[in-house]
């Protein structure tokens, strides 16, 4: 097998890898695959627990995961019709670093806080 | 000491580590903890190593940066005036995260790239 290799620049406006971060970087992303670590979950149910999600940008967000291989979208054709959404194993290998990420900020919650009230104070 | 426990639901609007999160789910502040991973920087340096963010963004996101207590900035009142911005110890406890973002973006660009092409062709 013949290895590729990929010319990669983070920080190059068309880098393919700088768009997988702006995905993978993205508030409501994160939330999503967090909600959607412990199973799969109808529309309805993701957006009663991320609290704030609009409907056009919590379909927006699950479009943008489900392009990008990250979650995949079962329509059942039910009355009324249901929508399941569950992390691929593509998504599944980024629960480690978004685990990361929220373990991150519940760590160093109070650290950031303690800095903002310093900040605005001045 | 006394240890004080912080109630925290990330996937409630108002939680101070969802808005820990927006900070460092955000495009502009990985690609900023990114370039500051290996020293200090000017302001024009980070300008011209992160392409395509504009002035206004970057002052923005700097300003976040430094609000959150993650890089400090100090004025030299040279002629012409110069800014540096730099890692406090904080914004470096966040490198390994940041690292392993970059990390999971190169290593499964491929397999994004050929998921959203797929869908494309749907």
């Amino acid at each position: 097998m013949e290895s590729v290799e990929v010319e990669s620049d983070l920080f190059a406006r068309n880098c393919g890898s700088r768009q997988v971060i702006d995905r993978i970087g993205d508030r409501w992303s994160v939330l999503v695959v967090l909600t959607l670590a412990d199973g799969g979950k109808r529309f309805t149910e993701l957006a009663r627990r991320i609290e704030g999600v609009s409907q056009k940008m919590l379909t927006q967000t699950l479009r943008g995961l489900e392009r990008d291989g990250l979650v995949t979208r079962t329509a059942h054709a039910t009355v009324p019709p249901r929508v399941d959404y569950a992390l691929t194993e593509l998504g599944r290998s980024l629960l480690d670093l978004v685990s990361g990420l929220e373990a991150w900020a519940t760590t160093h919650l109070g650290e950031v806080e303690a800095a903002r009230a310093r900040y605005d104070a001045r």
